[in-house]
């Protein structure tokens, strides 16, 4: 049908789009050799530096990720570049990239942007969007690696709960809330499936 | 009442808290003077490059605002400051400052950030958010100085057109506009307090 409302796909970066934990641990061990690290089948906390305080007592692992040039130099999560532009392609489908910046902004809100720029392309920039608060942006589903997303509302959107290092463990799903292994178009196309049927009933 | 859904105000920088047009056409008459060049009454187009291309055949306008420091170095808007800690401070209202970074986001971005945190306190960086899509975003306000705002949703929230020198000439209202000509909290208040009403309506 021409005009049927299109169903709005969120898309965080850090764990979803960019591989932020395995880059993490081997820049943390290129950067301190010998130094105590948490394996990545350890981690538990989504914030990488509470791991590290609460586990190691090592309060400076930030030092890694606020470094220029890290965010722009994170590879793209595995199939994550393929699969954005798949769902960019489909004609019921809108794409919004949703990322939150770490509080010590300097490089990373210019280089999330030129990460898109590199690995999406120019045009995919006006889709990105930059908030620490995701419960107000308006979608039919968020893709994100943060087991508890909270804000100022109740969100308009179902979570598919990316898995990354940190959040294996977690299995106290809410009923709009479901985990997302990979990024498989296959499982996509029927998990979007299945979504729009629900809001349809 | 305590848990009474609280009114959220979304505002926009360039225009509104940010004194974009008057700075330009400053910094333009510095970077070239003797050039011809636009006096603020004659401003008709959202984007100052569009009317520079349209009415003078000038197309490099956009240097001024593309140099590093210009966006950080914007002055507030008379009286936005106090208007934003005010709101800020209400126990029945929730700030969050929406602006659209420039297509050649490079410095623009970053200086957003620096803007926010050097007027309005570090704390408000949290409160930024930026995309090129408001529509998307869940509020009962929103405060621009763009009199057309279009993205891929209808928009929740009720448009004040903030006044501008390139939009001064716009009048055509829709049922969820109206103008607003600059940050007088009592009006503020009472505009709030009547938009409050017509949504429990």
């Amino acid at each position: 049908m021409a005009n049927e409302k299109k169903f709005r796909v969120l898309i965080d970066m850090d764990g979803v789009l960019c591989d932020w934990e395995p880059t993490f641990l081997k820049t943390y061990k290129e950067k301190w050799p010998g130094r105590p690290f948490i394996p990545l089948e350890e981690r538990k906390e989504f914030l990488v530096r509470n791991d590290y305080k609460n586990q190691l007592g090592i309060i400076n692992p930030n030092e890694v990720y606020e470094k220029e040039g890290w965010f722009l130099n994170l590879p793209p999560v595995k199939g994550a570049v393929e699969a954005f532009e798949y769902l960019n392609s489909r004609d019921d489908i809108e794409v919004v990239i949703c990322s939150a910046p770490i509080t010590n902004y300097n490089f990373c809100v210019t280089e999330k942007y030129q990460w898109v720029e590199k690995y999406l392309g120019k045009k995919a920039v006006s889709q990105l969007m930059l908030t620490k608060d995701k419960t107000i942006v308006r979608g039919d589903l968020l893709i994100d690696d943060k087991p508890l997303i909270k804000g100022l509302d109740s969100p308009s959107w179902f979570h598919a709960l990316f898995t990354a290092a940190h959040n294996t463990w977690f299995c106290d799903y809410s009923s709009n809330q479901r985990r997302m292994d990979s990024w498989d178009i296959k499982w996509l196309d029927e998990f979007i499936a299945d979504l729009k049927t629900r809001s349809k009933n």
